[in-house]
């Protein structure tokens, strides 16, 4: 616990321009969802009314911001009825001067990308802190950015936002930069997962980066998002297992982008399994010299001290996908040839919490100031 | 076997107009099927390609007739990947032409019933013999047909096709009239469950009406159809069960029609399961009288003596789903209380083989004078 | 608000010999649960340690009692590992003087019911407060125990644990039982999703009970428990739904007794789902005269005023398992016919929360004096 | 066709001594089913019940032979319900007399390992030709075998069964060993998987071996067979993902022995799906110089000519589970990264059928003479 308040403090400590305004952050800050109706705006309604920092004071919740206007006042409970007390909330048009009014200080932008990027440089303006859960301000190379096909693309205006952005990732966060941040772009799912297993290794510099990396990823359903599809159809994903974006996955960007690798160093494939939620992503590397596995563990371990939103498995234990859905939590564990050198390794996460609502929360917990896993156990 | 040959000459000798057709038809009849594209459509296509009789002569598919023109030529394994050999078959836009050019003698419709009803007459009057899938042709009774909200509803072309079309449940056919029908009203899924269910009781006159009979129906979801809705989506079917239309499913009026049950006596419950397909009715009644076990055994034995595509199970035997799914079989079983009244029966089909395209060749089986069981075995 | 307090003080104030055992509850009472290690036990350990009373003081987690001796001590997360902080705490063998030694208030048994029966009155002996999770102490009447097959059935001992034991269904609790129980018989799971649509109607008499009740029952395989069988198999229940025990759930004599009826007027009959938890009832009833759908809305919301634990949605809307997964909420909706008497009504909850180990939760809730819905929400 | 028949006949009049064996195979051979009860004994009987060489000669179906004697006679609807008209037939207790006497051909051993270790010898003293779908006769290093741990492991018999028997991949026998066979050991059905997609490219010479090939493999549940345990517990594997057998999996040793790789040239991992059946291989290789995808495409549809139960996919194209399964099928298919060396290759295949009875009906088509496609389209 001791080491958690060091770290924590250690990032909390360092300088920044805006670092006042979490300082600021009243005891109960007004917080807002935009898009509250799809699976990871659920989420964050329920994660936000669960927590014990914002007990009396409820989140705003707004539909989807859309062209043609406002869309009619509804029950929280009508479009999420496995929210408990979700009858005493309700789900409203969109609104800046409610937003205004209210003193909001984080919005979440629960929200397409394409709306994320048409939205969060107004809110910027107004004042507002944002934590974007979409694609739209990840990435800071263009290339990576062309699987998006952003209308804004190369302007100047989305530059100097993009510019802002902080990649949101707590553990990957060494220099506590989301603690101050205006923008945070929460990471996407298969990035956040793949991420939190290879990050340890390539940083600790034990990986053979010449031998390249493999990450086989699979994901539930509810990644594919609210929208009904010939792939999210019952009988199209039942019974099923489909791989898809062979070397073309959006997230591949975030991965190469955050580890500092070049492209032709990872091959990341993503498979759609036939279960409502959760990732499981198995990855094959190659250390740069034979290592015990207690020295595997100890690399994670090391990493994540102080860190309760990633579990470390001891050596040989793997994570499945039944042990973190419905919770925050990334497990990690592997297997390590007898020869020292090949290594496998599982990464488990919950697409719509540690991939999205529950890590949104830890990112407003930091721009808070506030434990990262407040809320989330 | 003798018995089975015995009943299917009783209906086959049974007079009628157009008995002379089916007499005709020769012995590899051209076949068509329009709208092989879904669920159902796809089921028929693997039965007719898998037909004994038509080994030599392989079924016209047509896609969907929309009335914006013919859409491309496809390859019939594009649209249903898991049939065997579909590589050699191809998916054509609908044409009478082609209809009229191969000879055809048999249609398949497994379109929409708006379809159905717009396409169906002008197939008769060009002379073809019609199985239609639909529900656009299974119900005599105007007050049961509101449910669909046909467009020439009450017209007298359509009363004409009506009056004409055959109830296309074999087992129920005691008249043999489907072996000379041009036009083969193939009924609902939910129905034939029903029904198969039902009428042994009901004919034999041992059902106490006038307590009411329960039918709790449950269905995979194919049976919703292709089509990409928020009910078909992945997120909202699996690990769920919901009721729905109820005291209004579209074949409740099958059940009274062919039943000649008063609508007050029968109360008709869907409900959609997490499944891909398969539906099991669990149906409460109560008898007349009260009954020995082997007596209600009999009572279904007896009826359906010599229809190989009913299965009777023993007294305390229910069939499930499973020992159904990717057959064309309905399966039936039935537990009775000690009081001998009341009674539970359980009815279990495929709701694509016995509940559609099964039961479609069942009728084409007939209509061609053959065994009812051929290729469905 | 002020109605829920009300009604509840009504209940608190019932007088009874034991009402100051209840009185003097400490502020964070120690609590224990035998049989941390099945589903119903995992979710107990769950809502225990995020209990908000309990926050100051983990429960006592032992394995089954086996005749043999104590087994290991384990991690939780060894056994649940999808718990959050789970890594903290121990499963350790049973045992009476630890439950001493740390001056245990109440134990929750969730053990198979032959271990409750062997155990319970031992624990109360002792002077400690149970709620039992099996079937054990839940049927006055022998007839009803018989499907059990108790090995000490008739004995004294056992008649006088029985004639203690409390049927814990806080909303059926009218005069106040549980808050002054020693034992707190946990209602079943099917039995409270039934009770729960069933009572309203039953105690407002509109009920025409010669009609007959049919509840056609539908739960996710948790409810057949952890052992490994042919029936939990994975190709056994995957795909598939099938009816059992028709004519004999255990579950019927809680029904019965419970609301009070003759066993010919309620056929039960439950079904095996495709899906991990969540029961779905489908109930039929006849009303004595016609109402209008707000006449029975009315029944429902009166009688469940102040009960946060039950949802009543509004006539017309029906819930779905989906609603309630992972929530201790029953959800009640219903459907009349035109007639006004024919009534559908749909029960859903979680068999392992509302069903199980929430509302064991409710029932500790009542016996500490506390508010039935604390840490449920 | 006419390929296919000239690669049949090629492979057909390869010499052997024991060639004259299967000229001699009766127009309709006896075939028998050692442990029929299991999920591939299941297939197997359906496929040979269907199979039109063997239309009026039923197989013997046989339990599994068990040391404490022969069990009772069952009907094979009562084990296995969803067969077509299996009502006819009987499982027998397992007797050499009756196999004897019944002038039997070909005997399936669908039983587990050690049975097959235990009985297999006799079967071929006694002068039958057997296909064994264990993994008892596939491996034929000591090393690989030792995952398995034999009991007679090193015995001169076994050895010199194991000198016989031959591998039983039709594709892969090249040299038409199988046609001749006395002991065909039927592939795993991970193996069979891996193999069809890698041996094309190694059999070439494309594949840079020192890159590593991974192969992450994943299955439905009933490749964990039909007995109950805790990973086969619907509750464990519905709503999961779970790799196992890391560095360690059994099947590693036919990849390693029927590819010629050493074994640090390939990474296999397996997961267990949540769906009932189903093998979908996501491999990634590299390619030893920068190819075309039609290239790559033409080496598959090359070594697949006249093959028909592989099917390759144009190249981008990528294969599915649904695609496969029911179908004895192996879909091949794959994509190609722009540098023309990082390649993806996904194989799918019903673990059943192509990787188990459907296989093993196509070496039984090959010791007869018969085209291998026979009765599996």
């Amino acid at each position: 616990m001791a080491e958690i308040l060091l770290q924590h403090e250690r990032a909390a400590s360092s300088p920044g321009p805006e670092r006042s305004a979490s300082n600021a952050a009243p005891s109960q800050p007004q917080t807002a969802v935009v898009g509250v109706s799809g699976y990871a705006g659920g989420e964050l309604a329920r994660l936000l009314l669960g927590h014990p920092r914002l007990a009396g004071c409820a989140p705003i919740f707004f539909g989807r911001p859309e062209s043609e206007g406002p869309s009619a006042t509804e029950r929280l409970d009508s479009v999420h009825p496995q929210l408990a007390d979700a009858a005493l909330h309700r789900v409203v048009p969109f609104s800046w001067d409610a937003l205004q009014d209210a003193g909001t200080e984080v919005i979440f932008f629960a929200t397409p990308h394409e709306q994320s990027r048409a939205w969060v440089p107004e809110a910027l303006d107004r004042g507002f802190r944002v934590v974007d859960l979409s694609g739209a301000w990840r990435l800071h190379h263009e290339q990576h950015r062309a699987l998006y096909d952003f209308i804004d693309e190369g302007s100047a205006d989305a530059e100097k936002v993009q510019r802002e952005a902080v990649y949101g990732c707590p553990e990957l966060d060494a220099e506590g930069r989301i603690a101050t941040a205006r923008l945070v772009a929460n990471p996407g799912c298969y990035a956040t997962s793949a991420l939190l297993a290879l990050a340890p290794l390539l940083r600790a510099g034990c990986v053979d980066r010449s031998a390249g990396i493999v990450c086989d990823a699979k994901s539930g359903v509810s990644g594919a998002g609210k929208a009904a599809t010939a792939k999210t159809h019952f009988m199209y994903a039942a019974d099923n297992l489909s791989a898809y974006s062979v070397f073309g996955h959006r997230h591949t960007g975030e991965l190469i982008e955050q580890l500092g690798l070049h492209s032709s160093e990872i091959r990341f494939t993503p498979h759609l399994l036939p279960i409502p939620r959760g990732i499981l992503s198995s990855i094959y590397l190659r250390l740069n010299r034979p290592f015990a596995p207690e020295e595997v563990e100890a690399i994670f371990t090391e990493f994540y001290q102080g860190r309760r939103m990633v579990r470390v498995r001891a050596a040989g234990v793997l994570p499945q996908i039944q042990h973190v859905v419905r919770t925050s939590f990334c497990d990690l564990g592997f297997a390590l040839d007898g020869d020292g050198q090949r290594l496998f390794v599982v990464s488990c996460l919950d697409n719509l919490l540690k991939g999205a609502a529950g890590q949104a929360v830890q990112n407003m917990n930091l721009l808070c100031g506030w434990q990262e896993w407040e809320g989330l156990l």
